[in-house]
């Protein structure tokens, strides 16, 4: 598209009417497609159709002869643990393994902090006064949703190619001492891919904080989700809290739920152990113990590291292609347009779209009138708010392939609207 | 045994002398024997073996095109909440299925309103002051524990024959806000077997409440867990407090731990539409939704009330045998020995042995020397604190049958052995 701004105002109106005629006729077609949420497809929930009849009629005992039948085994089967310990980065007894999904635990820990203090402080947060968490965005809006939930102040804080900006991170944990935790996705970012550096994280490590009990809420939702041939590693946060003095300032989450099925994956957590025994303490008086079933149906189901590899592997078959798409008609529609980018992701679920200033909302609600239903403009930021109007999240994985590029294609055409309309405005 | 009260000094150390050599000779026996928790025995998870398989590799699509597979579904499979729906005496859409366990739901229920109040009173309970429970003892140590977790006061009230103390209670809640909740187990209850009348319900439903989002905690655990063929019924207490004007009082609990696999059951809750909505709006933050293929496998595999009925006649079968056993060696050795006493549950899953007053806690350390471990003398009450240290709980149906034989010789021996420690004392 040409550059509206130096295009005559007649012009500009010429456009506009072109790409509304292009629009009607999208809309006419009567579409209804989906790219709102990270939900794997059904293909990518085939690929595990063998934990539905597992464990099997015989096989209940686990390792101890603990009857996963049965009641207990809080910490959860050391098998599960000891299956997952390379993804969590920690030895099996300081992995927690627990149902779904990896957003309760980061909610319960938060509700435990919050009633009862954390193992570096016991008076609750609860009882602290204001309470704040740093929420680097583009981010995940049901991380933001807890913290506004139980009053949590979000502080936005810039992220860039390499995780958080943390010059502007240590400043703030520095001088506030009210700022108790930081969301980080730290592998391909949810929305924009961003992996972050081990400097980044060494720094995150390393830092300074105001609050003794601050915590690294540190998501590794994606930790095994590649969409390039690259398996990108990150720093193992733990170790490196650990080398700065700092054991038990991360909190590592992580889930099944996008590596075998989402409504009915694994949960895990790992820590210090000063972290662990605290966690395990607080699930005491909520739990007995998980479902230690579905723990050994998994274990049964995924074996081993390579495994879970090979696994991903066919995801990324399924779902790289349909990100490729969406990439190829974004380049082919939107490549110099001005104040338009979007991101590359090298895995995990999402692309993240930059649209012009104060665009977001109105291409994602013409989207909507066309048949393309989007995460809301702003949910990717906390309260929902994004100052400048400009990220809309892209998931890709669920619609079929055909689905996805016409969803693209729609997506596309709105941004260029949007952009006459505001371009016949100014 | 002969009244030791009657006896002159010298008979009393004859006979404890006696009982004492018995009890040498058992201790050197060298058993290991369990009665502390009510877990069911292999034999009654057998009976749901099959679930271990379900709902097998082609079985993931629920009612409304739901794939279970996939996230979602924040209340539940609608076949679930319906296949449930008699047991806790609520429509489907009053109903909200979990997973595992009702002990979970229970705690969460009260972390949300500490944290976010209740849809009769949005200031969280932890910004109210002190908050307290009545606790009818002798009641269930895992009901207490959350309240002593979360500092919540526990007041004691006597469970009587029909339920708690009702002059009692009505008293006490009418004149203190501070009182928030009453734990009740309405049928069959832990650990005295005891079932709420009809009238108590009424009465529970009726009362005024100092505190206007005042909560039944209606734990309804046994609700098909009969040892009789009387199958007893209690009032549907959602029913009662809504035709008492109180529609919002009760909250209901349940799960399939019991029924199934404790390991890996679903929890159910049922209450007033408020509350089911007050519910799943605290639940959005936490979770997107239950693992809805336990759901599933618990529909295909528990079928209907019919199938669930014949299901609890074969534990039933397995476990009113342990039971009997039990209240036969008592009746033996124990009847009328002063002050010792026991219940004679028709469903459930304990006992409550009364022993003479000051003698609980020698008869739990004597039996632990003996090969027999029994749940701590004084868990039955609030701060672990029986007053007059009498009660003890007999959890008769995790042992195979010869074994809860040799249990309960066991305790009856140590019963004696106490009661004549004491004689000789005084």
């Amino acid at each position: 598209m040409t550059n509206l701004a130096q295009l005559s105002p007649n012009d500009v109106a010429a456009v506009n009417q072109q790409l509304q005629a292009q629009y009607d006729a999208f809309t006419a077609r009567g579409l209804k497609l989906d790219l709102t949420r990270g939900k794997p497809s059904p293909a990518q929930l085939d690929l595990s159709n063998g934990l539905l009849s597992l464990p099997g009629a015989d096989d209940y005992v686990a390792e101890g002869a603990v009857d996963c039948r049965n009641y207990g085994g809080l910490q959860g089967l050391v098998e599960a643990r000891r299956l997952f310990s390379t993804m969590m980065g920690a030895p099996p007894d300081q992995v927690v393994a627990s149902n779904n999904s990896s957003l309760a635990l980061m909610h319960d820990t938060i509700v435990y902090a919050l009633l009862k203090g954390t193992c570096d402080g016991v008076t609750p947060w609860s009882q602290q006064g204001e309470i704040s968490f740093l929420c680097p965005v583009p981010g995940y809006d049901r991380h933001f949703k807890i913290c506004e939930d139980y009053g949590i102040r979000m502080i936005p804080v810039a992220l860039r190619e390499d995780g958080p900006d943390m010059d502007q991170v240590e400043r703030l944990v520095a001088q506030d001492a009210s700022i108790k935790g930081i969301w980080c996705i730290p592998k391909y970012s949810n929305p924009t891919g961003t992996v972050y550096s081990d400097a980044v994280a060494d720094r995150l490590a390393a830092m300074k904080t105001a609050a003794p009990d601050f915590r690294l809420y540190w998501d590794n939702a994606y930790a095994v989700h590649h969409l390039t041939d690259e398996r990108i590693k990150i720093a193992n946060i733990l170790e490196l809290c650990a080398r700065q003095g700092n054991p038990n300032r991360a909190f590592v989450f992580a889930s099944t739920s996008k590596i075998t099925l989402p409504g009915a994956g694994l949960a895990l957590f790992a820590g210090s152990k000063d972290n662990v025994k605290w966690l395990l303490a607080r699930l005491v008086p909520r739990t007995i113990g998980p479902d230690k079933l579905n723990q050994l149906r998994h274990v049964r189901f995924l074996k081993d590291d390579a495994a879970i590899l090979l696994l991903m592997d066919r995801h990324k078959a399924v779902i790289a292609p349909k990100f490729q798409k969406v990439l190829d008609i974004f380049a082919e529609k939107l490549e110099q347009v001005p104040d338009v980018s979007w991101t590359r992701p090298k895995g995990g679920y999402f692309i993240s779209l930059e649209v012009g200033k104060g665009c977001a909302k109105r291409v994602v609600a013409l989207a909507k009138e066309a048949g393309v239903v989007l995460t809301p403009a702003g949910a990717t930021h906390p309260y929902g708010n994004d100052p400048e109007d400009r990220t809309i999240r892209i998931a890709p994985t669920f619609p079929q392939l055909s689905e996805v590029a016409l969803a693209a294609e729609g997506v596309a055409l709105c941004v260029l609207l949007a952009a006459a309309e505001k371009a016949l405005r100014t």
